[in-house]
């Protein structure tokens, strides 16, 4: 598999740009020939050979083969107000932060932002209070650890929750694709529970537990992402939330709920599943790369639970996540952390008035392929059956159409319409989804939606006549 | 265990400051008491509790009780000539380079440093460059992998060669612990091989080789630091490098090569195994941590060997590496990968070029410490037996004392005598070394290194009066 694995899928992640086709099509000059050391791909851990890596990487190849190709696949954060001035900026915000509100010498301050530096990291009282300004959870600083972006947060939490080969982890399908990853390099087994429409199905969760543990499995934890999720674009509604509270305390599970896009979500966003979190069931992971900056690498996990030794002593679930990051990744560019920190300070703590223009934009953009979709397919009893459901906001919608939309349709649609989407069918691990579309709003503009609605809707009518 | 496991003893983290004494002092009121959910550590993943990360965490407290011991333990990088304005600049003239040898648009380079990007880095051709002007190494930037620092790097490859329980890694003993932490994150047992005062005894490693797969085990690769290496000082001669080159062949065993510290080795440094390498047995692992900037977290792994796969397909390790990554940290942080690009760009891409400020204090640090212990233990055999290896450069010296050296006398010398130091039993994994100290010097000054020295002495006279 070659870099950016997943990634023409994965909002978290770059698309393939041109420069990486030389990564892709590495070639015989490139590796070398005669009496050197091969290893075989058989004897490297099994990750490495998983079907799903190769399918995923399939996608990649298809965004480089087709540049010109109107992406609703590429999942990234809209780059219209990325600014170089802006994020010196931050940079230096954070730094005045640290020498007015924390008093720090000058020679402190410079310990904190260019050496190694605290394993949880060092906006981690800034986070804390960005989750109680925006969400109304109120944590201990010391509850939070600082990460590599959320995907090292899924780590890190998977990590520590697998034991052994009894210990799987359940998640709500279809599942965000660097889950499963995580999982894989771990070991653990991710059990898929049906989401349906509504965006959780109680009665397969209830059903997959009891399997799970009927074979000797122990489930672990749920993950889930409760808003605007990736991929459907489906949030749960607060009756969800609160049953999902109450399913985890019967059943004794942790719930992973992974919550990138909530800033984005619209209009009359929920409470998030953390701030009901009553009786610390809930481990929350998020991504300041939607909502800050992409290139800083930086998310975080809440992890409040409290964990007992044999001697009776107790810790943060937190603290044992940094004794992982410590053998992992040591500590969170602080640097980097730094632009983070600048962009909380600067908008008072509160990421939605930090994106008041991106809102705007991705708000628009889900508009306008709404309006796009009903104005190409009016109910018509006569016409092709296609539907689609209506996100309050984030960066994903799901499109359902009455034939096979795999990846053999992906390389038809790019070659032949200049229209690339994701087969759904990828975010639930090859076993279903194959008539279901994620379509991508973040990086597309007014023009660029009106024309690769138009391809897409005649690859649509193409299909459905031939069905 | 708490934050910045293992870092008080280690170079490659932070020490750990008065700010996180609450971190290791969690007290009731930050965990809460009632009706929630307890996690039970032996329900978490075995490395958690694992005895070393105890007495790593140790190492910590001591060093938060007892600030105002000097300090022989601290290895991070000297911090003298931390600047603000030249990180920023750094940066900028990345971006400079990218507009003006990459050829770059504005919109091309902003979404090269700010936008998600490439699994592999940004910087793989500007490393590849310095690898050829200052070590000599030629292999394809696609051969690179950049990642959050050289313990991400280790990670990746331990991670990529652990298949099953037969797999174990060897490692020259005294060892780095961020080496035994990775290998405990994924399972893989490591397996000491004697280095003694030479840095490799290569009739143990034969011995270790041949019982391990006596015992059903295989050996996929042995770890060492071959330039001045943590923890004890010590460089491999020339012929132990191509002797090691030779049994890796023979043996087929991967050689994982860590050379963070090869900068600052100081007059008629060797050639680095990479260099010497034309049988692809060598996986280099670097760190711009000592050399750039420890808060930038960017770190690399060579992997040029060539892996194939059952239909005979081939593809390089540093691909595989990178599908490891995407699901671990998507990609290292271009913001922070930028810092060390400009700073190759305005040197030439020469690290010693890079460094001629930070050499010379190492390398009078090293000079006053080596010169201060003759003065304090001269040759007396009437005077306490201690010795101690003269490195040519980097950052630790091995002392040895006529009695046992452990965390409690650890404890006994930062109390009643203010010096702290790091007992290397840990770094025998709690087996062996009793009676030798770690000196660390990168953060000392000459008046410290007096004082502190003085300190150590009458610790040193007291303990050899009481046997």
């Amino acid at each position: 598999m070659t870099d950016s694995a997943a990634r023409a899928i994965d909002v978290r992640a770059a698309d393939v740009r041109a420069a990486e086709v030389h990564a892709t099509g590495v070639c015989a000059t490139d590796i070398g020939v005669g009496d050197v050391h091969d290893v075989r791909l058989s004897q490297l851990h099994g990750s490495l050979a998983d079907p799903a890596m190769a399918s995923m990487n399939f996608l990649n190849e298809v965004a480089i083969r087709f540049p010109n190709a109107i992406s609703f696949a590429a999942g990234r954060p809209s780059e219209e107000f990325l600014d170089f001035a802006e994020v010196h900026r931050y940079v230096d915000v954070f730094i005045d932060h640290l020498r007015r509100e924390r008093g720090m010498t000058e020679a402190e301050a410079k310990r904190t932002v260019l050496q190694y530096g605290r394993t949880k990291g060092i906006i981690h009282e800034l986070v804390a209070r960005h989750l109680e300004v925006d969400e109304g959870i109120s944590v201990s600083s010391e509850s939070l650890v600082i990460t590599v972006g959320c995907q090292e947060a899924m780590f890190l939490v998977l990590r520590a929750l697998r034991t052994g080969p009894q210990d799987i982890v359940l998640a709500i399908s279809p599942t965000y694709v660097g889950l499963t990853g995580a999982a894989r390099l771990v070991d653990l087994p991710v059990r898929p529970v049906r989401g349906g429409e509504r965006g959780i199905d109680f009665d397969d969760l209830g059903a997959q537990i009891a399997e799970a543990r009927a074979a000797g499995l122990r489930p672990r934890a749920l993950y889930l992402v409760p808003d605007v999720a990736n991929p459907t674009g489906i949030s749960l509604d607060l009756e969800a939330r609160r049953e999902l509270l109450r399913v985890a305390e019967a059943e004794d599970l942790l719930l992973l709920e992974d919550n990138a896009y909530g800033v984005f979500a619209g209009e009359g966003r929920l409470p998030s599943l953390k701030s009901l979190d009553t009786g610390r069931r809930v481990v929350r992971l998020g991504s300041f790369a939607k909502t800050v900056l992409p290139g800083a690498r930086v998310g975080y996990a809440v992890a409040d639970q409290r964990v007992v030794d044999e001697s009776g002593g107790t810790s943060l679930l937190a603290d044992h996540l940094s004794t992982i990051k410590s053998m992992l990744t040591v500590n969170t560019s602080p640097w980097a952390q730094a632009v983070v920190g600048g962009a909380l300070v600067e908008h008072g703590y509160s990421l939605p008035a930090a994106n008041r223009r991106e809102i705007d934009v991705y708000q628009r953009n889900l508009r306008l392929i709404l309006e796009g979709l009903a104005r190409r397919f009016p109910s018509d009893p006569a016409g092709p059956v296609i539907s689609w459901n209506t996100p309050t906001g984030g960066f994903f919608l799901t499109l359902t159409v009455p034939f096979r939309a795999d990846d053999e349709l992906l390389e038809y649609s790019a070659k032949e319409h200049g229209v690339l989407w994701t087969p759904m069918s990828h975010f639930y691990g090859g076993d279903g989804g194959y008539e279901q579309i994620r379509l991508s709003l973040s990086q597309l503009t007014p023009d660029t939606i009106d024309v690769g609605l138009d391809r897409l809707a005649s690859l649509v009518r193409e299909c459905a006549a031939a069905r």
